[in-house]
């Protein structure tokens, strides 16, 4: 069912970007990157070569539809049809992109001067390729100004929904960590309140809880140490911090002159880049399945 | 008997620093801002000011044991004589001013070409002076190269040790988070294992880990937020990341040209320094009792 849904949004999203005036190649190469929140386009400018401002919001609208968890996309086919819309975690990361795309809209059109339908335009397309870890441009946004800069480089720690093709720490963890920071205000009112933590209309369980926080304290110790070997290869700080948490967040561009959205890690030496490989390879696989295999209880068990 | 051994601690410190070559009114003054971990020279070049080598070494010394668990001066004092020694966080502290040292000791060596014995001399001074959130700067270390830039980013997330005059994060928080990735590593080969988590010879309570990690959601969370906000103020990435964790973790230099160890906030425009102020009281608060004040469960208790 996942396969059929995933191949079905795929199709749709080809469709749609061959009426919306992409060639037939470009189409179906950019529906099956967008999809897979993969981020890879067969131009240099990335979105930015297309003009038809149809474009984007077709790619916005299928790069948020990858980031969704796939098992609810079977419960709404099978009937339930508010199963996606009531789902917590999809609210939450609706609720973000709104919240960035508003922010930095309303930053392009005061600030630099953008005309407002073209400003929603390009943050809602850049935000939502940065959050659901597609990697995408349509613009160099690291000549949008400091506010847009400290946004995308948030974003990249968020990610989309469990479930998904999106990577990074993920909508979830995010909802849980919050629920946490709740219950801790609470107990500091009622030190002996029992707060049970609810998500999605049940209680958490045990174990989740502890393996949400063991993910993102790997993420970020990963993010550190990487930060950390980038600059001892002497990268100055914002390519080191934004390199590490991009690999590591599976996103694609990172800030700064040489490996924002115009640049790319050519330049990066090549230590860099065997690093910069293994980062994304922790991410992507979500760091303990690879940590384990650095244990001798893998083996032996 | 904790305000004994403080003042006690002061005395001496300031008897050392005079002994050294201050005046009798810097030793005091210094000897004030170092065991309280705050970091306030008589001098613009704070520690810089002083040529006699012995000074910033005692600076070390009395720094780190202002960052240690004070509690446990009393049960050394009483006859308990490796209390200190013994303790879990006191030993992982010491062990990352050696490793922080010693990385930033070799890079001033070898890149920069500094004598071995200054290089070990303005690392571990610098370093102590970061993790403890003392925030005194013997050099302009923002010069000495990425490598050491990038340590000392990371130094600013950690923090001394519970119970002492230090602040941010705090090594304890850092070996709980530590701990649970291992528990989580272990369950991931044995699923159905049950990894009771032990710190410093006791079982950690349920109550603790929980605590531990809404504080340190809650302190990137405004890291995270603060950042958004200076760069909203247009001020560039390194400054508002480095000035938002520099305010929260109370250490005092930032990172860059403006608010790096040779600069200053002066140049910073006003609603700026407000928001820096409100993170520095919110990180010195532990953020929690600021945050509960904002409840109305707080005010109806």
């Amino acid at each position: 069912y996942i396969g059929g849904v995933y191949v079905g949004l795929t199709a749709a999203c080809a469709a749609a970007y061959a009426v919306a005036g992409m060639s037939a190649f470009d189409a179906v190469n950019h529906a099956m990157t967008t999809l897979s929140t993969g981020g890879y386009s067969t131009h240099d400018a990335s979105f930015g070569h297309f003009k038809e401002p149809a474009i984007p919001l077709i790619g916005t609208f299928f790069m948020a539809s990858g980031a969704l968890p796939f098992v609810l996309y079977i419960k709404s086919l099978k009937g339930n049809w508010g199963a996606l819309w009531r789902d917590e975690q999809v609210r939450g990361f609706l609720k973000l992109i709104a919240f960035a795309t508003l922010g930095m809209a309303g930053w392009l059109c005061v600030v630099d001067g953008v005309a407002i339908l073209e400003a929603i335009e390009m943050a809602v397309f850049n935000v939502t390729s940065v959050v659901t870890t597609t990697g995408y441009a349509s613009a160099d946004y690291g000549t949008w100004g400091a506010f847009p800069v400290g946004i995308f480089l948030l974003l990249t720690f968020l990610g989309g929904c469990t479930g998904s093709t999106s990577g990074a720490i993920k909508v979830f963890r995010h909802q849980v960590m919050y629920l946490m920071m709740r219950r801790q205000i609470k107990l500091f009112t009622f030190p002996r309140g029992v707060f049970p933590t609810r998500y999605n209309g049940t209680t958490l369980s045990d174990d989740i809880v502890p393996s949400v926080i063991a993910f993102i304290a790997a993420f970020f110790a990963a993010v550190g140490l990487l930060t950390l070997a980038l600059c001892f290869l002497n990268l100055d700080l914002v390519t080191s911090f934004s390199g590490a948490a991009t690999a590591i967040a599976n996103v694609g561009p990172g800030l700064g002159p040489i490996i924002g959205p115009s640049g790319n890690f050519a330049p990066l030496p090549d230590t860099a880049k065997w690093l910069l490989a293994l980062g994304m390879l922790l991410g992507r696989l979500e760091i303990f399945t690879v940590l384990v295999v650095f244990t001798p209880a893998f083996w032996r068990g």
